[in-house]
């Protein structure tokens, strides 16, 4: 017999039902700062949209294709966010995915954000990343940790919460990287069990090697986070802002910039960039 | 300026889009066998419903109208598959909720399956699950772990896999629950840092509170899975079924059966007990 379906009691068709990303989170996102039709930081947003399908073992996509539709979708916007979707599309119910999988390529652009980027106001979140070394450093689509964490405040004056592991170590916010600027040296967590590896975070880790000023990517305690001169957070949409403060923790705001965040904060905005090393 | 959305090329509204579940995984499902429109082990299933809103902090679904909504659609089927879906409904991009929270509440219901219920040939996974006590047990909608376990084989004689946890001991199928019958005693995975609680896996564990045999819930290696007298797999749609081998091991399916997996493989395909001590 035919499917029935009823959402929010209302019949329906199966349609999106079958979509993989609803059923299973089964696909990937890219959320992408896009200035005068240009997507910033293209090819750092690219290369882990690939690195997202090797470890999910899904067929790469056109990505010049998806440059094209983004365009398209931005033309005439100063500025503008762009979401991508690449998911495993539909199927019936069950694990298995479809043999070959038809992918579903989702291309969505919004108005750039109302965005605080003066110093923010940071907090630690009770609620823990999952361990999990196939999942961490990519951008897929099983998300929960990050609206549970988030969930855990609504105080406005709050702009991002840091999250644990499960070993306790700092990972990462729920939506950015963390640098932390002790005696000079930048360092940020690594990734290898849990978190996220953002596109500034890369452009950052980039830049050090590029200038003998290396970032040492390492286990940051909550001890390394209340004894760092300084810290950081990074995203493609707020670039680089500093910590003003963590729960009680406060940081000298006075204390000087190092260089690769300026240098950083700098680069992530720029499209005309996407022509150089880091097309 | 108002969003723009292509998927798949073709101009499209940003409906369903915003809906959390494609977003972030953000809700929760469950899958119950129905037999002539009552479900089975109904109170089991919405139990796990409410712990799972419990976890993730959602609003409780109102059970009446589901298992109503549930009635309606399976009318004039003898035996269906309906899967419920209860998720954060809608919002724009973003891990914060909006507030209130206005779930989205799907019943979708489909033909039984065609399913192998002689003894099943296993295979263990490569893929390890996460470990996230947060969201061990329920049954939320971020199950990549699941769909990379189950692409590992393509092999139509294999009807399912085994996953170990970050750890190495033996949590569960990709899609049931394992026991381990051993000198006459049955026991199962505890599932504190992963893996789903299955409703006949505590259909049988009732069965054995309630019979003076209780099933031990304990750390299992593959060492344990090796040396066991008997092998079974639980999930609402199979009910019981015997594992013949996994990998190189081999069950003597001559081995009696313990009584518990008997009964509990009786009772989870009877929808008139829903009317009894399960409902």
């Amino acid at each position: 017999m035919k499917d029935g379906v009823l959402i929010n009691g209302a019949p329906a068709e199966f349609g999106w039902l079958q979509e993989r990303a609803w059923q299973f989170g089964d696909g990937l996102f890219e959320t992408i700062a896009v200035i005068d039709a240009n997507p910033c930081l293209w090819s750092l947003h690219t290369e882990r949209l690939v690195l997202g399908c090797r470890r999910l073992h899904l067929p790469l996509p056109d990505i010049g294709l998806l440059l094209a539709e983004l365009r398209t979708l931005c033309a005439g916007r100063a500025r503008a966010v762009a979401k991508l979707y690449w998911t495993a599309g539909r199927s019936s119910r069950g694990y298995a995915r479809p043999v070959p999988v038809a992918p579903c390529r989702v291309v969505h652009v919004s108005d750039w954000p109302q965005c605080e980027l003066t110093a923010w106001r940071v907090r630690l979140c009770a609620h823990r990343l999952s361990e999990q070394p196939t999942l961490a450093q990519i951008k897929h689509l099983n998300r929960l940790d990050q609206v549970i964490a988030r969930a855990e405040w609504d105080d406005m004056a709050i702009d991002e919460g840091l999250m644990l592991g499960q070993g306790g170590g700092v990972v990462c916010g729920t939506k950015s990287n963390l640098f932390l600027q002790s005696h000079g040296d930048l360092s940020t967590p690594e990734l290898a069990r849990a978190g996220v590896a953002g596109v500034v975070r890369r452009l950052v880790m980039e830049l050090g090697d590029g200038t003998g000023l290396p970032v040492r990517e390492t286990q940051v305690s909550v001890e390394d986070l209340r004894k760092a001169d300084a810290a950081y957070l990074t995203n493609s949409l707020i670039g680089v802002v500093r910590i003003a403060h963590c729960d009680s923790i406060d940081y000298d705001l006075a204390y000087g910039e190092h260089r690769l965040m300026t240098e950083a904060r700098r680069l992530c905005h720029l499209p005309d960039l996407n022509d150089g090393p880091y097309e």
